[in-house]
C-alpha cells in the first residue's frame, strides 16, 4: 500500500527536542509531497480523533522550543482493544496510513501491539531524557537534560563552596543512571549513586572521609532517582551522613521536573532533525515497526521489539573516570 | 582616627553579586591608597584571624562569579563577648580600623553590637537574595535570583503545558514574599502564595476552578517558602487540590539552593559595584554604622539599626497586577 | 466617549518584554470586560487593516518569549496624512476607540500626530533596549539587553584572559550610552566609550598603558555604537591601539542584533505587566496622550510630548564607579 | 624510562573544556602517584620555564570554567630549533619526562617535531571549537560552541521574525563547515554556506525566492567564516541579495569571539575528563605520539601524524537533512 498520509504524535513524558522532531517529520512529508496530520495528546488523541492537518508553516519557529506542541498524555483507553480499534478507525477515516511515534518504551509497547493488531505501518523515535532505550546511543532530550543538570549543580556549587557544605543532588533518569553518571562527571561530583553500580553506604562514608582528608572543603554527591543501592533516599542520606560524619554540613536538592523542559541543545535539535527525516523516509521505503536511532554517529533502524526489550547499559569506563577525576 | 586599612567580609547566606561587591571594596581602597584585608568565613574568620591582604589584582575576573571568594559562615562564637573581643584584637593586630560587612540582617545585628562594644567603624552592604532588608529597594542577589526562578519555571511550564498539569513551585525568600511575588508575575503564575497576603485555601480552589473554566490547560502556582496562609506546605497543597479538584494532575517542584547561586545579573553587578564604592568612601568620610542601599535609583545611607528593625513591605500594586495578568 | 475596544500594536525596533506587555494589555481589557484587538506590523498594519481579535487565551505562554507576536515595522505611509486617515477609518470600522502603542520615540511621535489629527485616545509604553526615553528609569527590554551583553562579554573575557588580549566590544544603544555604561561596569570593562562623555583617544591610550603597568594581562573596552568622542569606530580603534601600543594583541567584536532578542529578564516581564495594566486602566480613566513609565519604582504618567522631547541623561556617578572599579 | 612527572599545556586558540581536561590530567597523575606540572602559555611558557607544580586541589572548581587557567599563546620561538632545545632543557631541569598537549593541529605539528628531535613522550588532546581534526568525532569545545551559536541565532530569530527580515550570520570554523552545518540545522537556517559544498550565488537566490513563495516571512542564512563558494563575504552577500531581491530587508551579524568562550556543555566536560584520563594512562603504558580521540563513543588513539594530515570531512547526510527540514 502506498503511504500518502502520515500521522505524528508524542507520547509519554515530554522531552526537549520533540518539537524539532515533529517539525522534521512534517517537513519531510511536505518534501515528499505526502500529507501529514498531527495527533494531539498521544494515543488518547488518536482515540478521540483529536487531529490537525500540518504543513511546513505549521511548524515555524518551534525547532528551539521545549515541550511538545502536540501535547502528550498517558492513555488508559489505549490499553484495551476497544480503544485501539477506535483509534484505528479514526486514522482510516482521515486517510492516515502510517504513524511516527515519538516517545519512550511504554509508547513503543503500545505502538507494537497496534501494529500487530491492525498491520499499521509504524516508525518510532526515541524521545525521553532518560537515555534508557536500546538501539540508540542518545535519546532525544538526553543531551539537553544533562546540560540543565550541570548548570543547576554549578549554581549549587557556588553556595556549597561558599559555605563548605555537602549537597546531595537528586536527578532524574527512572531506573537508569545515565543522567546521574554523565552529569555527575560533568559537574565534578565527589560521588555518583546509580542503580547499576552497588556503591553501598560504607564506601560513600569512606569516600567522604577521604575527601575531607584530601583537603576538599565542599562536595556534591549526585544521586539518581532510581538508585536503591544505599537503601536510602536523599533525605535519609543526609541524616545518615550527619549522624556519621558530624563535621559535614549537609543539604539536599531535588532538581525535579525542570529537567524535562527548556530549549533543546544543538545536539538534540540536529538529532531530532535527522531522526524525523529518517523515520518518514523509512516508512516511504516500506519499512515498519522499527525505531530510528543514533549508532556510531549514524542513523540506524532497530526493530521496535528489540528496542523495547534490549537493555541499555551504562558505560563502565565512566565510573572509573569519575573515580579518578574526583580525587 | 584616620582610616588606613579596611577589612571586608561576607556573612550569612551567600548571594550572587557578593564577589562583585568584594571587588569594588578592594579596588576602591586601592583607588584611595588605603590597604585592604579580606576576612574569610565571616565573623568566624575574624575571630580566628583568617585574613588575607588584598590588592586590585586579587579580585581579577570575579565580577561575574556566584558565591563568595571570601566564603561565608554563621559564627556561634561571635554571639559571645569573648569571641567578639578576640575578633577586635585580631583586627587591631593587623591594623585594620574599619569594616565593610556584606550580609543580611543577622550579620548586621552582630555588626552593630561589635560597633557599640568597641567603637569600630562599620559599613553594611545588604547581600541576600530575599530582598527583606529595610533601606534598599534591592538587596544584592535578589535580581539574579528572580531570573533564576523564572528560568526554572519556564522549563517547568514546557512540561506542564505539554501534559496539561498543575505545578506547585516552592521558591525561597524566608519570611518575605518578594521573590515569589515578582517571579510569579514574571513566570505568568496562576496564583502566588506569600506570607504577606492571606489568600486562603478556598480562594485558591476557586481560582483554579475559574482557571479551568477560562480554558487554561495548565497552571503554575508559586509558593513562597515562608507562606503559612494556607496552613499547608507544597506537598500538602498537592494532596488537597487532588482531593478537591480531581480533574487536575498535580506536581510539586521545590527549587531549592540553586536559587542562591549563579553568575550575577548585570543589575546585581552594577549595584554591587556602586555599593562597594559607596561603602568605602562613606567610611573614609568618617561615617559609621550605616547600611548602603539603593533608594529611588540612588545610593543612600540608612542607620544599621533602622535597616535591621525596619520592615520591608511588598508592593501591594503587584498583587493586583498578578490578579489581572493571570486572568 | 466610553472606551469599549482597545487596539494594541508594537512599533519600531523590537525589544524583549514586548510580548509580556501585549499579554498584559489584552488581559487587562478582558479583566475590565473591554474588547481588544491586536494590530499587526505597527502603524503599517493599522493602515492595511491587519487586525485580530484577542482574548486572554490568545496570549498564553508568551510572557517569556522575545520579539513580538504582533510583529513590528516602520511605516512610510503613516508619515502622510492619507495613511493616517486610512488607519483612523480602519479603527472606526472595527469599533476600536483607544490605542496602546508599544515602541520608542519615533513611534510616539507618530502617535502624537495621530492623536492631534483625530482626537484618538492613546497611551504609550516605552519599548526599546536603548533606555533613551524621558519619563521612565527603564525602558522595556533594556534590562534584558544588559544581561545579554554581559553574558557575551563574559565569554569574550574567557578567551581574552586565556590569550592576554585586548578586546573592543561594540554594543547597541543608538545615541545613548546607557547600555555601554552599565554593561561595561557589569562586565568589568577597562574603559567605556559613550557619546555622553568625551574620553578622547589620549586618555584611552593612557588608561591602557596604566592598565598594563598595574599588572592587568587582558582588557575589555566597551564602545557604544553611537560614540563619536574618539573619532574612530571599533575597527579603527583596533588599528590605532596596535600602532601606538604594540604590546597589545587586539581583537574586535560587534555584538549586533542578538542584543534585541532573547527571553526577557524577570525585571522586564514584571515591568511589562505593570505597564500594560497601567496603560489600559489610564485609558479607561479617560487619560490620553501619556506614556507609562517607571519612576522611583512606581508607575507614573508622562505627557507623550515630554517623553519625546525630554532628554534622558546618563548617571554621571556611574562613570566614577567605572573608573574606580576598573583600577 | 619510567614516567614520573608529566607536564600539561594548552596551545593555540582556547576552547571550552580545556580546563576540564587540565583538571583530568592533573588528577589522573595524582591518582597514579605521578607528579604533574602546569606549563603556562603553551610552547612559549615551555621555553621560558613558566611552570607550576599542580596537585588535585590546584584544579578545584574549574571543570565548569571557559578559557584555560594555563593560558595559551602562539610561539614563534618554538618554530626554531633553539627555542625547542631551550624548552627541552627546561623540562629536563624540573624532571618532566612526558607531555600532554591540549590544542589543535598547529600545536600537534610542533609537538611532533619536538618528539622527533628529543624523543620526548607526547600525547595530544584535540582542543578546538572547529572540529577539524582527524581521529575524533568531536574536538573539545565544539559541542559548546554549537550551543553558543544556536542560542545567539535564537535571539536573532526573535528580531528577524518580528520584522520579517533576512539575516546573514557568520560563524567560526576556520576552513571547516562543521559549526555552520550543525548550528545551521539546529537553528533552523534557511540556507547554510560552507567551504565543503559549492552552493553558488544562483542557488542561494533561488532558495530565498522559493522561501518567500512558500510563505516564510523571515530567514536566517548561516555562513561559515571559511566559505568561499559564493565569492562574497557576509557584507557583500547582503548587498547582493538586496540588489537582486529588493523585497528582502537584510541584516548581517558576525558572531565573533564569544563562540570560543563560555562554560563548557556537559558533553564537553565529560569528553575532557575522559580524554585527560586516557592521555595520562596511555603515556604511563609507554605509548607516545598519539592523539586521544572519540570514535564511535569510545576513547581511541590515533598517531599524531595521521591526526594532523588526515582530513575530517563533513557528514553529507546533514546537507540533505538541512535541505529537507528548511522547506
Amino acid at each position: 500500500m502506498k503511504i500518502n498520509k502520515i500521522g505524528v504524535l508524542t507520547s509519554g513524558g515530554d522531552s526537549p527536542g520533540m518539537n524539532a522532531a515533529i517539525r522534521a517529520v512534517v517537513r519531510t512529508c511536505a518534501y515528499h509531497n505526502i500529507e501529514c496530520i498531527g495527533i494531539y495528546r498521544g494515543f488518547q488523541g488518536m482515540i478521540e480523533g483529536d487531529f490537525k492537518e500540518m504543513g511546513p508553516r505549521s511548524v515555524n519557529n518551534i525547532v528551539n522550543k521545549g515541550g511538545t506542541i502536540l501535547k502528550s498524555a498517558r492513555s488508559k483507553d489505549f490499553m484495551h482493544y476497544e480503544g485501539r480499534k477506535k483509534a484505528f478507525e479514526n486514522l482510516q477515516n482521515v486517510g492516515v496510513n502510517a504513524l511516527v511515534i515519538i516517545g519512550g518504551d511504554g509508547s513503543f509497547t503500545g505502538a507494537e501491539i497496534f501494529n500487530k493488531e491492525f498491520g499499521f505501518p509504524i516508525m518510532g523515535i526515541p524521545g525521553t531524557i532518560d537515555n534508557d532505550i536500546y538501539g540508540t546511543s542518545h535519546t532525544l532530550g538526553y543531551d539537553t537534560a544533562l546540560n540543565t543538570v550541570v548548570e543547576c549543580i554549578d549554581k549549587i556549587r557556588d553556595t556549597a563552596s561558599s559555605h563548605n557544605r555537602l549537597f546531595f543532588v537528586e536527578v532524574m533518569g527512572r531506573d537508569a543512571g545515565h543522567i546521574a553518571l554523565n552529569a555527575g562527571i560533568g559537574a565534578g561530583a565527589e560521588e555518583i549513586l546509580i542503580p547499576e553500580e552497588d556503591l553501598g553506604l560504607d564506601r560513600l562514608i569512606e569516600s567522604l572521609e577521604r575527601s575531607k582528608k584530601n583537603g576538599k572543603t565542599s562536595s556534591i554527591v549526585v544521586v539518581s532517582e532510581g538508585d536503591k543501592t544505599t537503601g536510602k533516599n536523599v533525605f535519609e542520606l543526609k541524616e545518615y551522613v550527619e549522624a556519621n560524619l558530624p563535621e559535614y554540613d549537609v543539604r539536599v536538592s531535588v532538581l525535579g521536573h525542570m529537567q524535562r523542559g527548556g530549549s533543546p541543545s544543538c545536539f538534540d535539535r540536529v538529532l531530532a532533525s535527522r531522526m524525523g527525516v529518517k523515520a518518514v523516509e523509512s516508512l516511504l521505503e516500506g519499512k515498519s515497526n522499527y525505531m530510528v536511532g543514533l549508532l556510531n554517529d549514524k542513523m540506524e533502524l532497530t526493530p521496535l521489539e528489540q528496542a523495547i526489550k534490549g537493555s541499555c547499559e551504562i558505560d563502565k569506563e565512566l565510573l572509573r573516570v569519575s573515580d579518578i577525576t574526583s580525587i
